[in-house]
């Protein structure tokens, strides 16, 4: 590893769920969106909600958030110069996913460099019809993900990613054969017991069918966390379709039977 | 705006598409990946090929990388728990790619820290099933986009973005009225026309259905190239369905379906 103010700032990235009371000044606020504009772009298709109303936003963190996928924007853009969107919503999603997602990943790598934390709230595509709502959002803007930010009042360790050899991969996709899976599933496992993560955070996921537990924090780690939500956890596509239709995605449409 | 060295990496961006012949060193290459790996994630499902090959290579960059949400690798994990991987085929992309462009975004900051120059080739999702056969990637791994890199061999400004305040929303999604999208166009169409660009880059995407040419490099710019890419092409989504239904992603079925 080579090592430089930028790499250091990536690699002690961690999840920040307490805050301070104190407000970053607009100065901040204004640097870390800006950052996260720069970052690359297919459309420009990101745009940003912002929450300070601290008392609902989670974690009560002083900024709050919702990185959207925008064509509404870019629909008052193309109307300007005598154009209708024509690609389908699907394309526009997915690159306008990228395009969202680099904007926010910007802003974090910006506000952890001046001394904010941040965490990101997955929850934001399933809340999308109470975002719409309560900001206004026209039809054809689609919250993607959410992301508090403010000064740390916690300070834990960074948590243990796969090994790089289970990440990279050069010209073939190899064969990841049993002992390489047990190797990664033991340092994302063993690092999060060392940490006690999830007895610290006191959560572990319930089984449910009728499957009998069998795990205590002494064993609970990671990858069965991750088992459990992906093992049981939204089998069905239908609320995503929904909460996408609503917003006026309709992923397997094209514009002619919008 | 506030100065800081990751802020001022994060602000000089721009994408470079000509390389040096220089070839980026195993341990730069390493600190790069390691620097996306640490990027936040949902479930870990973003994996990272690597093409050292440059002359097989877009721009012939002496890096390539396509990153991938890769539930293959996440489905063998969950085996060795006794899971299956039931969340549907829509969830598992869209959170996916969360993981996948926040370990890309990270890779392009780290990149330029250290140096390199990087440009991204968004064409990665509509290849799939030629990169599938190319890497001899398992089912369940969908590739989302290409990243170039390298050291460059040019030195372009930093393009423009559009206003701070036609992106940063508070509270409420305002009414974008004509002044404030005509001025937002203006900052695009004057930004990339002062620097040139679609003239060096001899780049205008043509007019299709008898549409007649009226634009020059005088004042062809980046909202009528972006109008042009929107408002002409992939009208219907059945490509990247199939692309998506080839690599074993069905985004409308729960899993009793697949």
């Amino acid at each position: 590893m080579i090592d430089n103010p930028v790499i250091k700032a990536l690699m002690a990235h961690r999840s920040i769920r307490r805050y301070t009371d104190v407000t970053p000044s607009d100065e901040v606020l204004e640097t870390i969106v800006r950052a996260g504009q720069q970052a690359p772009f297919a459309y420009q298709l990101g745009s940003v909600l912002l929450s300070r109303k601290r008392e609902r936003n989670p974690f009560n963190a002083p900024l709050f958030f919702t990185i959207c996928v925008d064509a509404h924007r870019t629909e008052l853009v193309l109307a300007q110069r005598g154009w209708k969107l024509a690609s389908n919503d699907l394309h526009v999603l997915l690159f306008g996913m990228e395009d969202a997602v680099m904007l926010a990943q910007n802003m974090v790598v910006a506000a952890e460099s001046l001394g904010l934390g941040t965490c990101y709230i997955g929850s934001a595509q399933y809340r999308s019809l109470a975002i719409a709502k309560e900001c206004n959002l026209p039809e054809r803007v689609f919250p993607i993900v959410g992301l508090a930010a403010g000064y740390p009042a916690e300070d834990p360790p960074v948590r243990p990613r796969y090994p790089l050899e289970f990440t990279l991969f050069e010209d073939r996709y190899p064969e990841l054969d049993e002992s390489s899976v047990k190797q990664a599933m033991q340092a994302m496992d063993e690092g999060y017991l060392a940490q006690d993560y999830y007895r610290r955070a006191n959560v572990m996921i319930p089984l449910e069918e009728g499957r009998k537990e069998s795990f205590t924090f002494d064993n609970y780690s990671w990858t069965e966390h991750v088992s459990r939500k992906l093992g049981q956890w939204s089998p069905s596509p239908d609320e995503l379709l929904e909460q996408l239709a609503a917003r006026g995605f309709n992923l397997s449409a094209g514009p002619g039977t919008k």
